[in-house]
């Protein structure tokens, strides 16, 4: 990729962090820009040595930004989109790093200049910890990061933004956005929905059991673990998926019920081992 | 607790062998007899330094023990301690590892006579691995381990069931058997049928899907890898309080898609905050 002349950041979290940690060290741009909603982020950002300047408003720090990465949750990315958007230099590329891609692909589209394109990216790694002081420059390497392109986006602009992913060590799947919100319905939302149910199940019955749990509960929840903000956000934003998902999986249960119910342990087994077979094939 | 003279351990797999070589490390006992079923695993079993002898049978294993552990499935639990009731030597003890309790406890008891007390154990460790070979020393430190006595069953031999698990690293949690099934079905079995048909799931729709998943996919789905035999005969034997677990779950999970499809994210976030507050409280 060529060098970018400067990297802006907008509203960095554990993601917009790591992705300044990463940059820095990768050396792939002049000057990595930050900017953060509170004053007392922004003055400790500006101790940090991955951060060569942090902006006192948006506009600022977009102003001579070559690529603009909105790490926002995700219901504030495309109100940033649309605050930066007159204060752009033509060419600049606009990226995030939401969960969700469809409606926001679409509008932050809308509110750009044509000579600003947008390029949304999911990276697919994270924490139930949040916070840039939990970031690491490590974050990226060799998770999967989604580039979500519309039809009419400008191939050299996805070509840039799938540049600068890969060199934060990311492994780049570009995918249409709204099939990347099916995807991330299934294999994280899904998910997440899960632990949180069983935790909030427990909770009701007797707390003090958690203590007696052995690694199996402790790994199957770890994510209920996550703020209730963000996903408050990504599920309003993906809730049509999401609810498709669930629906399915409360089948797939009700049926893992009913074979128990009827003493069916043929099928019990069935279902054991086509799990097993899925879980076996994840790579290492 | 006084030094053990022997102790026995049949059908050792990975709580088997760990007790083994915990025990060995621990110092506890002048011998330690084992007896697998398969004739391969007897020759590579007498290799190893945490075993003093290997027995042909489980009768010959159990002729001179001061304590035995049953440590094969659920299944052949009740089976194995009926074939080595007349071998014991008065006064030995007889415990487990398996994860169900009520109906072995009872079992159990009733086919060992009034000389040899039997004190079920279920220590909370393990791993989606299976057999001794993966069997460690530290496997039980800081971990529960369930004692499940009976009404009558003697204190002196809780006693000394209650020593063997503490002086192997336990926390030890004295419990009811049924209680204990109550517990477990809530704790561990439930996750384990919500990992095993979260996959099952997905490995109908794209497998493929699963490269792009974080670590959230990755911990919330790892025991499902666990054996499907095993798992059998743990939600045969805990089938009743399995299915309750299973429905109070549904109905938790389905009281979550209620308030995402009506739109009611006041109870969406509550209930996001309700798991998240379990969750932090966990041990660390």
């Amino acid at each position: 990729m060529p060098r970018l002349s400067q990297i802006t950041i907008l509203a960095p979290g554990l993601l917009g962090g790591s992705v300044a940690r990463a940059a820095h060290t990768a050396g792939i741009a002049d000057r990595i820009v930050l900017w953060a909603r509170r004053p007392e982020s922004r003055l400790k950002l500006r101790e940090q040595p991955w951060c060569h300047e942090v902006a006192d408003t948006p506009e600022a720090a977009a102003r001579a930004a070559s690529l603009v990465v909105v790490a926002s949750p995700v219901d504030k990315i495309v109100p940033l989109v649309t605050q930066i958007a007159a204060s752009l230099p033509p060419g600049a590329i606009v990226t995030d790093v939401g969960s969700v891609k469809g409606e926001i692909a679409r509008h932050a589209a809308a509110a750009l200049k044509s000579a600003n394109p947008f390029v949304g990216s999911h990276p697919m790694a994270g924490s139930e910890k949040t916070g840039w002081e939990h970031s690491t420059a490590e974050l990226f390497q060799r998770r999967t990061c989604f580039v979500t392109p519309l039809p009419d986006t400008a191939a050299a602009a996805v070509e840039t933004v799938v540049g600068f992913w890969h060199a934060l060590g990311a492994e780049v799947v570009t995918v249409d956005p709204d099939r990347h919100d099916e995807i991330v319905a299934h294999i994280s939302h899904l998910p997440q929905v899960i632990a949180t149910s069983l935790c909030s199940f427990l909770a009701q019955k007797n707390p003090a059991w958690r203590n007696y749990a052995g690694g199996g509960l402790r790994d199957t929840t770890r994510i209920a673990g996550s703020d209730a903000q963000i996903w408050r956000s990504i599920l309003e934003q993906n809730r049509d998926e999401v609810l498709r998902a669930l629906q399915q999986f409360e089948d797939e249960l009700h049926g893992f019920k009913a074979a128990l119910l009827n003493r069916d342990y043929h099928e019990v087994v069935s279902r054991i081992e086509r799990g097993k077979a899925y879980r076996d094939q994840f790579r290492p």
